[in-house]
């Protein structure tokens, strides 16, 4: 766990020349009645030359004798200056298979080992503003095996994470709460929330 | 229905002192570590400056004879060169509330009226790369209204939007296919139908 709470100190703008992560590009195109039209938007520079996707996000269920429960995050995210509720998630590295990656971070930023068992199709996250997307993928952890007993991540020098689990059943409910406590939600678990919530309304 | 398909012609970088919609920014914050750090985001520009958000995305279902239905979009997308399966959704304008974004919204884009009966907290798009957030609001379509029954969008210049529904039980399969024929998914609608296929999973 972090030793002190992060602290925001100021933001400004940042000229395209001096960004390193990220960009802003301007896609010209005809729309369809003819009219040629700019649009702006904005990319992460990792992603590699030869993937479609920047990352992965990451649902990992524990089966605990109280049933099914979701691997949650939670991590101080600079671009909002809030600590954000969210699924295990990362960045592809170059030559790394969607479920390369999915496994890599999972063992990184909680200490679970686990198998992929599904990936979704890809999913972006706000098209109108920027090309940044991602595969789902379920992993799936067996915890009887010795080395999810007592999971240790292996997190980066500027990475701050801390791991829990919800009951998938109250995901929603839980998610309320963290809201009133002060953190933010991730639109990818919140919307799986929604979803859960849509389903059980409808008696699917 | 738009007259011809929108056609890509180049994308490159943009300065950001010619970017008028979009910006990046730089956040320095001290990490939990007491380490000093730079961290590189995107914005809008276009978030009023009493606004906590960006907009809305709306879930609104049709009740029909044969089930509820969802409320989808087809929209061609500049930033990834695809015409995107999203929910209904927008930027909100100076002085509005959330719910009369989304009001006005659905009405501009798919022609219904409707009354908003649950509104979601924020939910942050990918908030390690930008800001970018809106609500999710629900709105309830009375079919039975005159006005609903020949419903007509009122489409901006820019705007190619053209709006279909689908079973929610079927939401999973019916985005699949969508994929296979060559949509791209956002993940907003993305992540709710996964919510709905783990609740059915789970037997909630």
């Amino acid at each position: 766990m972090p030793q002190l709470e992060p602290k925001f100190l100021s933001r400004g703008p940042l000229d395209s020349k001096e960004a390193r992560w990220k960009r802003l590009v301007k896609t010209n195109y005809i729309d369809p009645n003819g009219v040629q039209r700019d649009w702006e938007s904005a990319e992460r520079q990792t992603r590699p030359k030869d993937s479609l996707v920047d990352g992965v996000n990451i649902v990992a269920f524990l089966n605990k004798s109280t049933g099914s429960e979701l691997l949650l995050e939670k991590q101080y995210r600079p671009p909002i200056d809030q600590v954000v509720i969210e699924l295990p998630a990362g960045l592809i590295d170059p030559g790394e298979t969607i479920e390369q990656t999915a496994i890599r971070e999972l063992r990184e930023e909680t200490g679970y080992i686990g198998v992929t068992n599904k990936t979704s199709g890809i999913m972006y996250n706000d098209p109108g503003f920027c090309n940044s997307n991602f595969n789902m993928v379920y992993v799936q952890i067996d915890m009887s095996l010795p080395e999810n007993q007592d999971p240790k991540p292996s997190l980066e020098d500027n990475e701050f994470i801390e791991c829990f689990t919800v009951p998938v059943s109250r995901l929603s409910a839980e998610l309320e709460n963290l809201e009133k406590e002060g953190y933010a939600i991730d639109a990818r678990v919140g919307c799986i929330a929604e979803g859960i919530e849509i389903a059980k309304k409808l008696k699917f």
